[in-house]
């Protein structure tokens, strides 16, 4: 039982490969009447372009989707929505000397050990190429979640030892979109895209970290016991290449904290409960409660490196790899909009299934 | 569409409230032919008895699991394994001054925001009881991932600011189930053990973390793109209550690191592929590589603390509770067999969804 | 991948062989705020008792259910409904000499060859004792789509030759629960009667028909283009032990009636869109038209005769097998509740379902 | 929650409309080394082109499957595949009239009902075009049923009042690729050719019944107790537009037969266990007993005919309907590899499924 499917009520099923003629996927449960804003699409696709003070060498994807079904007349019917984002700038020849080596925390491996043989170009299924296809899936949960209100942010909170510590609630997340790097403070960006500059000379890369946050969203959203927002949000977040970490709220820092630091106390406020803190991170028993959620994630480093690296091969013999391709530095800043959209993914499905939660 | 199943092809179905007659589950798609060990089913149920140090006031369970189906003759029969465990040791009346009131830091609010009402008594379905059930589940699991060989071990890493820094690897885990606190190293045991006591006088709280690790996992479990193995563990872990964090191999501290540091180098031993270090945490391109699975995740102190809190309650109101009921100051010790029983859910699904990977 | 839940947001899973300690189940998914009449199901449990015209020799269950969660003051909380009905009329050694041979038309050699083993106890999970647990899902899933006015009426119209051909809208379906058949015509339900009667001194056993109507379907039920109405139906009542075949509407009849004859025209009436006749079934589409959904069922004769018959057994031999044990004559009448609960879970799911269709 | 995936592991989701830029598919499942046999592909899309004698008018697609992802080499890797299928021939200006109408006996009403508006060209996602999608999931499955001997072989085995009555071990099924009407028997071929040409000239429309028999099943697949054998083929056939019936083995006519008659007597035949009789259609408890799995189904005749009808539009008006666009009379042998499509489908799926049954 293979897992190409995100979701339950809003559900993206998603295929392609690296190299192949196209990626693409389906877009099933999403209901009828949702005014699709092609423009605002086209943005969040732009979101996953590579920086520019690594790419140089880079592929550049024009990433235009194209949907085929289930949008009439401006507007979601119903009907599965299809859509492909062909593959236009594709050089396998760059990966025909990785056919038979396995390349060091890559997927070559483990690929061919659960399915027998792969296709080597370009990593193949298990390149970041697929997350395009989220971002659509994202896109149209966006406009979905969007109608309550609800709203994603997310940006770059720390590259390498380069570490943002101002809190969310005092940085202008709007600057997000206009930094290289993804990170809404100015001078921080600055040394995230030096540290870049400086790690590419190196021939490494790097890792960082991504912080989310979702406002305005309505109490009353999980699915206890197994589906609860938090555990949905960090399958979600740790189905992205890369990623080794989530927390939500406080998280690893809870660890140190007293029952009497951590808990939120309730108050009135305008005629709503809330809270004085947020360190559960807007879910309480896996329910949303009305305040913010946040979360962090951790990205390690990209596996593809200027160096030589020992390594093997299928035939079980010792080989020396040089690292060639078109690679970033560092993803970190290209995974924000995949970050946004897998947490906007949840949100859309939680909401819908919070539907038929009650006798209505 | 509610969210108490876990699992696709290995699937439990979760039922039960804290103070109702019982509580239980089934297990669907186990497969025929496994030899049931009821004794072993004991020996896990037992694991999540309180702390002695703690657990004075706390309620005392006999958690005897009855097995009603998919069991003849000490084998399961491929039919649907159902079973209850019966409450009896329930006091509702210590409850009733909750029925109108939330309590910080606990579901009741959010119960009541999706539902319209609430079964207040000891926390209704939010209850850390309905994880009984979870351990039955993960018992019959780790039956079936036995046969494999694979071997599910979790212990208390951390508990408050008392932290053990030595690497698994160098730690006996057999000596785990003698620690009163689940921890293989007796001197931090003990300081644990200390730490507990102490903050039980203050009337406060505590948090930790859990370390798990799962030996002998063949190669090639795992099913992109969306449910990798590190997706699959952390929805499984972070639908545990009061879990806030969730990371696997290098984790957060792999933002820091370099490419070059991070890459786990492939080399050829015993005529099998294997790598050098195991930053990745046993999996590659979200498919097991036959090293060492490993991960960490966050507990938040426990929300019941026995100090006075301001809170409101269901008519908008003020209010100041107490904290009263039975409660551990610590739950991260008698976290460790959900942790292991999740971790050995979701094994034995990967193992049984990798079956029709290939055409055999 | 096993195939003991049914529904996809109103979700049934089952458990229980026919001479374990019980049979029981799972509602996942019934939104909270249901008043749960218990004298109602207790009805609709009753209704699965013997035809007193055949049923000296056979078992009387009182099939008590036992609710263990997910309701409380009487109304369901958004929990999982757990319960369990004892199995307190078990006669196993009625069935020791069935361990090692496989009856005809029964399921022992075919769950032999699936499990490699089974529990062969009065044909264990093969049992049509698993269909109590369907009533129960049924019963609360008429009360949630009666909510909404929709109403399930299933009755006999037929056994073996014996056929009741007035039109369902002629009928008054009140008195199916007054007749030992539950068919709603006393004349035919005598005939019934003395067929059964008359075929139980042969040793015989007889097969039938059951017509099933809902009236009050909204518009707008149904999910193309996999899970149309129609498909969900046929899926639900094709899964009932001993049937044979399913129609909707005109059914089978359909393929002799030319386009002209067979299209329902449409008409306004009272401002509503109706149709002048209902070929269809009410579904176009696979989605429900808000005219009455009907369809027949075909159920084949009892597999266990009181007759001598040639077989096999395990080890290839052959033997001649002497019906024992208790049985009926003919199940169909029994089996009317149970037709009625697939079809009202079908339209409970099928409702909560259709509420994440539109933007509202 | 929509409705546009089928099977379990082996699953197809399908989108696309009548007259969109193009329809397609995803295949999640496929086990990984399968040989795609993309000529026999192309001839499982011809099956569905349209019969010679009512073609005149009829849409023509070229119907090329253009595969994208999943295929490396010439064989599945496993990862998913994605498939499109351009909608060349598409003249929507002849639906512009039926904008605002409903056509008895279509879906317009329904969609718009469910969805609150609709894309009125050509049906939409209602047309039968979105069956090409599922003759590419089908091929693909009876390639990977066919590795195991297993063989579907679908024909027209009456339309309207022209019945064939040979049953079909008689039949020589090699001969229905060669009939314009899907019928193996040439004389019964030209009586239903003749009806067709008649028919069209009244204007009016057949309905017809299709036989289906798979040989070759192994004994073993099926999941009881609700994803039985004929439950997974009944709602996989209903799900076809236009079918109103479906039965197996002695289906309705198991209604007029003595238990005596109708049970199915085993005996050892080579070492094997088989039946003398197949009443039961090659199940038993829902699971295949290695016997051959057999069924008919019933198609209403097509709705559109050239004739005029009363109708009503969606301003609550009386309208004059008269038939236009491209129909054909009798849609029964273009459905021939549909039933066969769905019904791989079904047995991929089970088999898939049933290598999890057993501790291996």
């Amino acid at each position: 039982m293979a897992g190409n499917s995100f979701g339950h009520i809003f559900k993206l099923t998603s295929f392609g490969e690296s190299h192949g003629p196209a990626i693409g996927g389906i877009i099933d449960g999403c209901p009828s009447g949702l005014v699709i804003d092609f423009e605002f699409i086209r943005r969040e696709m732009e979101k996953r372009r590579p920086v520019s003070s690594q790419h140089s060498s880079s592929r550049l994807e024009a990433d235009t989707v194209e949907f085929l079904s289930g949008i009439f007349e401006g507007k979601s019917t119903g009907a599965p929505i299809g859509f492909i984002i062909n593959n236009t700038d594709v050089k396998s020849e760059d990966y025909l000397h990785l056919k038979e080596t396995y390349r060091p925390s890559h997927a070559d491996f483990t690929y061919e050990a659960k399915y027998g043989f792969r296709d080597y170009r370009g990593g193949g299924r298990a390149s970041a190429r697929e997350t395009a296809v989220r971002v659509v899936g994202g896109a149209i949960a966006k406009l979905l979640i969007g109608q309550k209100g609800m709203q994603v942010s997310a940006y770059v909170s720390q590259i390498g030892n380069v570490k943002l510590t101002t809190p969310y609630g005092e940085l202008d997340l709007e600057n997000t979109i206009h930094s290289e790097v993804k990170c809404p403070d100015k001078k921080i960006s600055a040394q995230m895209e030096s540290l870049i500059k400086e790690t590419k000379l190196e021939g490494d890369t790097l890792g960082g970290e991504i912080f989310c946050v979702v406002k305005n969203v309505p109490s009353g959203l999980g699915e206890p016991v197994f589906d609860k927002v938090e555990a949905e949000l960090a399958k979600a977040i740790m189905s992205i290449n890369a990623v080794k970490g989530f927390e939500i709220g406080s998280g690893f820092k809870s660890i140190c904290m007293k029952g009497s630091e951590h808990n939120d106390l309730f108050e009135i406020k305008n005629g709503k409960v809330v809270t004085l803190s947020n360190f559960s991170g807007g879910v309480l028993g896996g329910i949303s409660n009305g305040q913010d959620i946040y979360f962090k994630t951790a990205f390690k480093p990209v596996a593809t490196i200027m160096k030589e690296q020992a390594s093997v091969n299928k035939f079980g013999e010792n080989v020396i790899l040089q690292g060639k391709g078109r690679h970033d530095v560092c993803v970190v800043p290209r995974a924000v909009p995949i970050v946004e959209a897998m947490t906007a993914m949840v949100l859309a499905d939680l909401y819908l299934r919070s539907l038929s939660s009650k006798i209505t």
